[in-house]
């Protein structure tokens, strides 16, 4: 049936109506995926490899805003956080099962919307779609992604390896998701009172897309293999660069000194944390949702760290009793306190 | 922080306050859990085992009301529901990851409890818990479970494989989750009436187990080994047997003649059933959540099939072109349609 904005109505479609709707175009990649969506499970076959996996939730009003979030860019980025843990582990995802909690309110167009972004991560990054469930809910909407990855044994890159003397390395620069988030809720406030002003989001295209529509750094995974490069530990940067440092060092047993003026920043980052009097360098610490990778290496591989584009050496890592710091332009030292995102918190 | 009425305010808590406290006490019991949480990704190692993989999500207000059902029980039942489709495969869990979304009405109390469910469900089950996410929501609470199970090459038993003149089996009886799902909802509606109302509950012990506290049939699967029974076809039963015997001759290619009469209804189904009104055998083929197995054997298992204790033989396979019917006692025949739950319909 269709409703009177031309919309298909879930109601009519049913769970086995939209789980067929979801799935018909899927073809598996993977050699590994043996069998996929239409069982009780879907069935893997990972052979002498290592399989890695990982879950994350997304919900509305916490972790996104359909207001300004495009359905598409969501189920995008929805499997780029997943993605972003795998590559993390310095493994290569391959599959993903997604389940989703989605209220009346939703049609069956904004449902396809949603799952063609999930369609298109799924072909950019080479993973297979394999299961997942659909449900309703009384109230907004749920996103479960489950991602599966595979390393050789020796690959796998914990967070727990960092070695004093070790280099801290980051990839791309930081703040930038945070800083498009700060711009979207703005505008969004301008549009709330006024009803009617077009919202002024130009110029901001870089940190937009950062936070709309972010990237997994396979490219850096590939990279550092490329170049045989192997990092003592990792860790991707979901939460902001405070709180996954001090992760690391935690699991490693080990303190860091972060150099602040080496932490990348960029321009339309800078730009829009002094246009909202944020200090920039606080941004880049606390922002989250950068996707980027956080990783040490042996000090012997600096001269191949250098000459990579992309990838910054930000400080080093120390004893565990020289604590973790940021060391300022001026040379003082500010303990790192973990000033990420939290839910939880009301603010 | 402690609120006015001495719980724990999950904001205080933070997100990793929460995990740590929802994680400190686990102990990896499988040889495959090579890594549990607190990384990127949690790791398995499953050797030359095939790998399976389900996963479920639950919301409030549509899979579970928190009026009636205590945390623990529904912790307990998230489990089961996800481990009972990898028993579908013929497989053993091995693996859970949780992840919850939460609204500010839950204390960390309640969290706790809600975790001591799922905990007893793993120890009762063998199953590592190895990772999830905990995340907040605007409103209710949302449970989402992937499972992980192993199983040899040739065991793995798909939905596919049903043949003509195979036996339809079924475990337990069916129905009484959905009776005792039927009673709790009549009883809230008279507190919610009178307000004080002691609730009629007495004499239903099975019913509202079978609702609140499901569990899933892994001695069924560790008979059939014993027993060196190969279903040629299985499903668990979460929607309802006419909506999963659909299923299973869908994917089989096949059409099926099910029995009324075979169809194994307890007791306490049968007396709830009649006392609002419902046919029982009504119950039995629509009523979800009975977690029980749906599967086929070839008819020369019949002697061995028929040995054992809490298996009933209800129907046999056709050939696709002779439908799916249910034979009733007068040896009329019904078509059958799948009435099993839809979360998307309204009543």
């Amino acid at each position: 049936m269709i409703d009177k904005e031309g919309k298909n109505d879930l109601k009519n479609l049913g769970e086995f109506g939209l789980i067929h709707l979801i799935t018909k175009n899927i073809k598996l990649k993977n050699q590994s995926s043996l069998v996929g969506v239409g069982d009780d499970a879907a069935i893997l076959d990972m052979g002498n490899q290592l399989t890695v996996i990982t879950t994350d939730m997304l919900t509305e009003g916490i972790h996104f805003n359909l207001v300004y979030t495009p359905l598409k860019h969501l189920g995008y980025k929805s499997v780029i956080v997943n993605l972003s843990d795998i590559y993390a582990m310095n493994a290569i995802p391959t599959q993903i099962l997604v389940s989703i909690a989605i209220s009346s309110r939703f049609t069956t167009e904004m449902i396809e919307e949603l799952y063609e972004g999930i369609h298109l991560a799924c072909s950019v990054y080479g993973v297979d779609l394999i299961g997942g469930d659909t449900t309703s809910s009384l109230i907004g909407m749920t996103i479960c992604i489950t991602a599966i990855g595979a390393a050789p044994k020796g690959k796998i890159v914990y967070r727990s390896g960092a070695q004093e003397n070790d280099l801290v390395c980051v990839t791309g620069d930081l703040g930038a998701a945070f800083m498009g988030l700060q711009l979207l809720e703005r505008e969004l406030k301008v549009f709330d009172k006024s009803g009617s002003i077009q919202p002024e989001l130009e110029g901001y295209d870089y940190i937009l897309e950062r936070q709309l529509k972010p990237e997994a750094r396979r490219d850096i995974i590939n990279l550092l293999a490329e170049m045989e490069i192997h990092p003592t530990s990792m860790i991707d940067i979901s939460d902001g660069l405070s709180s996954e440092i001090l992760h690391l060092c935690e699991s490693s047993e080990t303190g860091c000194k972060i150099y602040a003026d080496k932490i990348p920043i960029a321009g339309e980052t800078r730009k829009m944390a002094e246009e909202l009097n944020i200090e920039p360098l606080t941004t880049a610490i606390n922002g989250g949702e950068d996707y980027e990778l956080l990783f040490t290496v042996p000090s012997k591989d600096i001269d191949k760290i250098s000459s990579l584009n992309g990838i910054s050496i930000i400080g080093h890592i120390t004893k565990k009793s020289e604590g973790n710091y940021l060391v300022t332009p001026d040379a003082s030292l500010v303990e790192i306190f973990a000033l990420g995102w939290n839910s939880f918190k009301t603010n």
